[in-house]
């Protein structure tokens, strides 16, 4: 690239990436708000106080603005820690799903899940990168826990975290009730459980 | 009401029932393939094959025409069975949601709560019919349970409900994965053993 300055593989914390953040930000609102028919570089650009060339230096038309805006929102995905006890870890786990999808991130989520934005092959992408990131991560978790003696090694790891993290997106989606640490609290209490008692273990059914 | 044959009253079976299943069917379908903004009696008439004025003489607009549809949903709720056991009666009660789920329902669910019918608010009273009916319903089970000893006294049955269900919606309507029996079979298995290590009891967090 004969422009240092430009692209994904600027620098964090210069004003490039302030105008690339402040550009994202307004990508997503405006997908939020107005819907995937009315996204264009143009609005998004004067929502951001950017102008458009500086837009179309960076991504030749909205879907690549729109596909980077999202990746960005994978970018820095929950990592689980090493608490020394299941539970606890799978704790500390939920919680920090729940303060992302409270958060900006969540919002922008939420509406491109229940939103007409959902059929758009960027969401699907954006719903898939979460997925598979979320399990290769976990699984570390889940063979400490193995190593550990607190779960049998035939414990399917994948089960234990969807166990965990589906009732986060049942409220999310579905309820609506509060997503809150008493909540991390039980999913991860109830994941355990399950995992210890065997119950999530490759079967036969 | 002078009129026996029409309106909610009618009873099942007759010719009415049959014109009046139509025009669901084709509310809902319309709903689903072309979105809330272009819902129409007359498209809705036209599909179902009925006249338009046989609609209005049932429901004065197509809010109401969408609030009955939707309601025919959730008049046949999944009702739980009792095996004599915990885990055989949610692996019941899931394996009915499973197939409510995969059927015309589920694809009318699935798209109500996919876009931007979402922000309806028919949507939303259908969303909160099913939840207050299903945990409705299914305190029994849990009741049972606890009668015959197999879980404490002070589990929450809502709770265990969530953790049985919350699964099957995670693949609904975010991993896109089979809702087979082979799930149901796991998530029965996986609540049931959490219920009976007391981790889905009352506590303070």
């Amino acid at each position: 690239m004969s422009d240092p300055d430009a692209g994904p593989r600027t620098r964090p914390g210069g004003r490039s990436a302030r105008v690339r953040a402040a550009l994202f930000e307004a990508t997503l609102a405006e997908l939020v708000e107005n819907g995937y028919a009315a996204l264009s570089i143009s609005t998004v650009a004067a929502r951001a106080g950017v102008h458009r060339t500086s837009v179309y230096r960076r991504w030749p038309d909205r879907d690549a603005l729109l596909e980077a805006a999202l990746a960005s929102l994978t970018a820095e995905p929950v990592r689980p820690e090493d608490t020394g006890a299941l539970e606890t870890d799978l704790r500390r786990y939920a919680e920090g799903i729940i303060t992302v999808l409270n958060g900006p991130a969540g919002t922008v989520l939420q509406a491109l899940l229940s939103s007409d934005a959902r059929s758009l092959p960027q969401a699907d992408r954006l719903r898939q990168a979460l997925l598979s990131s979320r399990r290769a991560l976990s699984a570390q978790m889940l063979a400490r826990a193995v190593q550990r003696g607190e779960i049998p090694a035939t414990t399917v790891a994948d089960d234990v975290v969807d166990l965990l993290v589906a009732p986060l997106y049942f409220r999310l989606l579905l309820t609506g009730e509060a997503l809150d640490d008493a909540l991390a609290a039980r999913t991860a209490r109830a994941a355990a459980a399950a995992a210890r008692a065997g119950a999530l273990t490759a079967q036969t059914d």
